[in-house]
């Protein structure tokens, strides 16, 4: 049974196809945010530590970390915030970007055992990302794409996939440490992007035995009400055989719906989780009294 | 392609692994409700009739009517419920009863072509049951369990269903005139039930090759928040493969939910559908102006 073993300095966190599923926080990320990315210019970071305290309250297991800003230090910047994050939350952490010395900077101050995001199969993307993950004993999101771009034939997508995994091998790094991102498409654009990605998973855990992830929300890129649509597909994923996905956990009824989807696959023993979550009150009335509200602690003892 | 064709005396519906997931209503059934089953048996229909449009509005496609009231005189209610609710909907029908006269007295005087819910794999029903369905060229609802009861095993669970179709067949009923209810355990009880319905429902659709259908709450039951537990289930069965299912349309979220999958399962072409049903006002602000509100029917027009 493949497990991706990730960890902070003290909490460690298994992904696997018998786990729950892993709910990575992607709110640390300045993408389109001005306000977010003046602050981080001017290292000003309580916005970082908003974000992972919210996030981490809401329910995401792990959080992705993104200070990308154009014209800004980021290596330095993630030397900064990681520390400060790790040193307020005890949540493993995916170091997030497209600059090498940023990862690099990140990984070297990070305390546990982080998620690089991410690889492609662009041959120069490998080779400057896979000795790095390697050195800091690191797990990679591997996404399927290559130096051609993104094929829409899931096929292809699988075979990509296929070549980062067989490729990190010849730098020692093992399949459970590589967490693939099959890619999910617009289903406003392609209307079988959630069936492909279903089967897609499917390749994925059979064949290649590896851990998945994706950015959920991009399905629904384009269409109106977007968090029913998200919420309906994250427990479809799961019951296809992903195992983790970059969301926002601050969305309504997101991390219910991944919870009730981990009840469903099989992978909330005896419901427990699901049952701690949702436990009521006992109902006004019961025991014959009015005003249960008291009750929290489970059913109020006769007086 | 399987298809099940359903019909009122107006409108045709068809079901199958293509086709958007088809919601039962199951709201017209007195079980465990005294005030409807006091009316029904003083021959008082208010309640159906606001059971039939309250329903149908929410985004039930069908509905199964159940008129079981003990020791009321049940093939005279439906004989008089069938054309009723005929007369103010145009939804094909479920005619649901464990009282062979009481599916005979509601199919002879349905107007279309009806769904027999039930027969099971026990040898009496089946023998009662197929031919009144050849009788009406009816569809029938084909449950999982036979005289030994409901195996857990949901490999056994498929062989019952399996009987039935063959056993159908010696009457001329066709395989795609069967809906099979793979049967939904509670999961609090039975762990793996979700993970097992999912892996049957690819079985019933591969070997198979029949449309399905659940009593889909079922699978919540004894757990606190149960409608988000179904609300995930439903497109995750639809995921998997089932094609309808016996719900309550009106509990909050549960047919977006649906809507939803269909989406995912690229059984929304264009995601036509979901575009329609939640289409929004235009943005306050847009077009430079406020008081967006009016703009329900679409952008404003400049002065």
């Amino acid at each position: 049974m493949t497990r991706t073993i990730l960890a902070s300095a003290t909490k460690e966190l298994v992904m696997g196809f018998d786990q729950p599923f892993v709910m990575i926080g992607e709110r640390i990320n300045p993408t389109g945010r001005k306000l977010f990315s003046k602050e981080l210019k001017e290292r000003n970071y309580w916005r970082v530590k908003k974000e992972v305290l919210a996030q981490v309250a809401a329910g995401a297991q792990m959080l992705d970390v993104n200070v990308g800003v154009p014209l800004a230090d980021e290596p330095a910047i993630m030397a900064e915030v990681i520390p400060l994050i790790q040193s307020i939350t005890d949540a493993p952490l995916c170091i997030d970007s497209s600059i090498i010395e940023a990862l690099e900077s990140g990984l070297s101050v990070y305390k546990g055992r982080a998620l690089v995001n991410s690889t492609t199969a662009e041959e120069d993307v490998m080779e400057r990302v896979l000795p790095l993950v390697k050195k800091y004993d690191a797990c990679v999101v591997a996404i399927s794409n290559d130096d051609t771009g993104i094929s829409e034939d899931p096929d292809v997508r699988f075979e990509v996939a296929k070549r980062i995994v067989n490729r990190a091998s010849d730098y020692g790094i093992k399949p459970e440490d590589i967490i693939v991102d099959p890619l999910v498409m617009p289903i406003g654009a392609v209307n079988t992007a959630g069936k492909d990605v279903f089967r897609l998973l499917g390749r994925l855990r059979n064949e290649l035995k590896v851990n998945t992830t994706c950015g959920a929300s991009n399905v629904s890129f384009g269409l109106p009400n977007r968090h029913a649509i998200n919420n309906a597909f994250l427990p479809m994923l799961a019951g296809a055989g992903m195992t983790s996905a970059i969301v926002n956990p601050l969305h309504e009824g997101l991390v219910q719906a991944v919870r009730a989807g981990d009840v469903l696959a099989g992978n909330d023993p005896n419901c427990r989780q699901w049952i701690k979550a949702n436990r009521v009150p006992a109902p006004e009335g019961e025991n014959g009294g009015r005003g249960g509200r008291g009750g929290r602690r489970g059913r109020r003892r006769r007086g």
